[in-house]
């Protein structure tokens, strides 16, 4: 994503505490007392300009939703949908590095990981930081339930690639793959920003649910 | 596949002993006899008119080939395309049916199965007729080495969703995908007569390659 400088950016998030979580390491273990409930939480991974996490939000009032984002001049976009949203109860953002997960949730605080268009890192030499890679579903299995779930929509076919075949040999489970999401629509699909963009262009959008198997 | 009514076809299949073997059930376990050597053997179930593997025999004169085939109009191009290739000492037609892989091959007499452009069988009461379901992939492991493989191709974006899903299901390793085989084409690809068609047309092949795991 293309990063403009925004200097205002801090200061919006900055006050708005109810929806970007200061200190998110103090609530690791018991994200239920923030959305003062025990409802499944979801989370997605490089939330971006946050229309998905936003849209499954509204969608799904017994789900709780966390959207992360490092970047300040991003996620003050998925802020304003937020706002915009009215502020769902069931939904935060948190402004923190994927890889730093480990920090903020521990085994069985999240249900269900998010990917949606990540950075497909296609160089060789850039395989452990696209989000499919070993590191991080390691990572993801260490905060999820058992046999918990990753769902993953790219428009790249390298990645989603790279992805069926690593997550096949992590001893992941296939659940689901769509090799063109939008020529069978499921009912209920959330479009992402870049989604909306792709798909107009008549490239076909990939999507797979895997499953962690227990050991 | 379209059939033709080929009143020549069984005349012309019997004169070629030395290519579509009669009786095969009396080889199994001891196909090696046949071919004269103890190399690998690979097979293709519904070889069609017989490109792939005539084109594979002549580029891996150290792997033994068994094209498979039902019907009497279709196999008998094959048994053409073997013969104006000089009958390669490595390649032998079976006019059989797939389902009963069983009665000619046992344990351990398979290295690898191939599938190309096999029928998808789209609706679902018609499942177990997919080379990919589960009777078929059982079917495979009852014969291939321990670890052995299925290497598949189509066009079929349905029965590849399918299969990527059923083979994960069944346990099975995925080694490698390509979801646009002719963008970045693999050294060595043998096109079937289907291939060329339907890659002319610009439109995507799928290909898996997927690993039996012994338990």
């Amino acid at each position: 994503m293309r990063l403009r400088n925004k200097p205002w950016a801090l200061d919006f998030i900055n006050e708005h505490p109810e929806i970007i979580i200061p200190n998110p390491e103090e609530h690791l273990g018991k994200w239920n007392e923030i959305f003062g409930n025990d409802n499944p939480v979801h989370i997605e991974v490089g939330t971006g300009k946050g229309q998905f996490v936003t849209g499954m939000a509204l969608q799904n009032p017994d789900i709780n939703y966390i959207g992360i984002e490092l970047y300040d001049s991003v996620i003050v976009s998925a802020l304003e949908k937020v706002l915009e949203a009215n502020s769902p109860s069931n939904l935060r953002l948190l402004k923190v590095n994927g890889a730093d997960l480990a920090k903020y949730f521990e085994k069985n605080d999240v249900s269900r990981v998010y990917l949606n268009f990540s950075d497909p890192w296609p160089k060789a030499r850039h395989e452990k930081r696209r989000l499919t890679s070993d590191g991080f579903l390691k990572l993801y299995e260490s905060i999820l339930i058992d046999n918990g779930e990753i769902h993953f929509k790219t428009d790249n076919r390298g990645l989603f690639e790279y992805s069926l075949v690593n997550m096949s040999h992590y001893g992941m489970l296939l659940k689901y793959v769509s090799l063109d999401l939008h020529a069978n629509m499921p009912e209920g699909n959330i479009m992402t920003e870049y989604e909306e963009k792709f798909s107009q262009k008549g490239q076909p959008i990939y999507r797979l649910e895997a499953q962690f198997i227990s050991k």
